[in-house]
């Protein structure tokens, strides 16, 4: 464990790797090394992309670090997966042997499952930027399908967000827009070669316009298959991180961030360790069969559960 | 407060629509009801909607219900829309107005949002279903946009589970089929008429071989604008309820179902109360600046935090 946090100070590729596996398989010692080295990160700009099924950000994401290589910049790439507790990190794979820039040495794409567990992703997730910040990356990009409460949890740690929408998504279109429009500071519109893209501007314009915020977010229509509007699309990227830095923003979206971060390692700790105790299943267990059988009530349940937990657990603080 | 339990035992719409808003709004009396009322629910049979934006989740749950109300059943319909932040209820308003369901007194429609708040959903909707039950709803059908883990564990709650895929989702139906296999206790591929329906149904019918479990799901085709397939739809789902009665496995969903219940009560217990008090909060902003800071690591700080936290409500546990 000391040697691979040296090879990780030594920006080890394989070592960093190594790492990334070691967080996703919730391995404790993946995050002692994190704590220790936690000093030496910050460094690495981290980029967000997010946005319904089927909006191409996969493809989207591929041109942007092709631009962002031609700068001469190394970017990180952590393509989340939340929706797949079996896939583990495989689901991805073909996507990452198809790309041409699995072969570029100033490239790091990885993608994250949640191999079995359900919990466990964010942490995982931002541990792995942290590791791919440590590699000494420029730019980490962490892109997540889906729109849910937990994707957009992960995609708000990023220091800029860029939302993906794509024409024609249907009625869904509303409920997704109004969710977004208080994370993302850029926003693409991709395949914006088919029918109803200026539409689809124009409604996320309308819906900008109730945004009272500093920055005003622009809306650039690309088609990332054709590499249109890539080059307008990161510059507002650049612009936005610019922003962030020359007004002192910055510093608030990282506190916001470690905020948010404290806050799910203390929710993980409370679901995936001290509920996990034999004793608190068990009685978890006979919990679960008198509510379904309505003989408790699941609010005076978990009350109950929640007690004997902290009870618990403030009598192995005092003996520790 | 006394007078709106003894409404709701009485069946009244009025008091149950205010209630709903009541947990929406996160009421504790509201709460209190239910704890009390929960003996008289577990009636009704739970049917969760859900898959990717743009899957016309919304229309088909329209066509289910009709017909539900043809065989005479009554159906209360929860609408989650777990990515709105600020919308509240309001966004599937249009929807609810447009449908002629609306003014069906056997149908109860209600769409759930955040009010604001990011936590909190699942309990509202899991708190709306009994609500609905002690309303004398035969069936609660709750739909979810997205396939992100909020939504899933949403509709894991559901005695049964229809997924609704879509002809063509591009790259991402890869992820979101891992993801949902485990959860889908019956596909539907609507929008059938479009190309590549057919590949659709064979992709999903691949994955589903490698499920391991009693139950085959089936997979239908329909087009729920024209009402294709919707009987047979409706047929499966009422196969499937059937079955798990006949073979006593509705009991161990509902146990299933009543253990996240709990574990989604306690974690925002955790989440919404004791972590919202203001010792805590300004524990947490010092913490958070420090990590952003690099003065401090995340976990650490967030364990330094969980303990305060921890050792502060057994204090009060004992001292009431």
């Amino acid at each position: 464990m000391k040697d691979l946090k040296g090879k990780l100070i030594k920006k080890s590729m394989k070592a960093t790797a190594r790492m990334i596996t070691m967080l996703e398989n919730q391995d404790p010692s993946a995050i002692e090394i994190l704590a220790d080295l936690y000093s030496l990160t910050g460094n690495a700009k981290v980029i967000g992309i997010t946005g319904p099924p089927g909006a191409g950000k996969s493809t989207l994401t591929d041109k942007l670090v092709k631009g962002l290589r031609k700068k001469d910049k190394k970017v990180g790439i952590i393509a989340v997966d939340p929706t797949s507790p079996f896939s583990g990190g495989s689901i991805l794979g073909d996507r990452i042997r198809m790309s041409d820039l699995a072969t570029d040495p100033g490239v790091f794409i990885r993608s994250m499952g949640t191999r079995g567990h359900l919990g466990g992703l964010s942490k995982a997730t931002q541990g792995a930027v942290k590791a791919l910040d440590l590699y000494g990356m420029d730019y980490i990009i962490i892109e997540t399908v889906g729109v849910g409460q937990s994707e957009v949890d992960i995609v708000k740690t990023a220091d800029t967000v860029v939302m993906v929408m794509v024409p024609g998504l249907g009625d869904d279109i509303q409920a997704i827009k109004a969710g977004i429009m208080e994370i993302g500071d850029i926003f693409a519109i991709n395949k914006a070669d088919r029918d109803g893209a200026a539409k689809t501007h124009r409604e996320i314009a309308n819906m900008l316009d109730f945004v009272e915020k500093d920055w005003k977010p622009p809306i650039e229509q690309v088609v990332a298959l054709q590499n249109q509007g890539i080059d307008n699309l990161l510059n507002h990227i650049l612009d936005h991180l610019n922003y962030l830095d020359t007004t002192n923003q910055l510093i608030d979206r990282r506190i916001n961030s470690s905020r948010i971060e404290i806050m799910e390692l203390m929710k993980e700790r409370l679901m995936e360790d001290f509920i996990k105790e034999e004793d608190i299943q068990e009685d978890l267990e006979v919990c679960a069969r008198e509510v379904a059988q309505r003989e408790n009530n699941p609010y005076r349940a978990s009350e109950e559960l929640l007690k004997k937990v902290i009870t618990k657990e403030a009598k192995n603080y005092e003996n520790h």
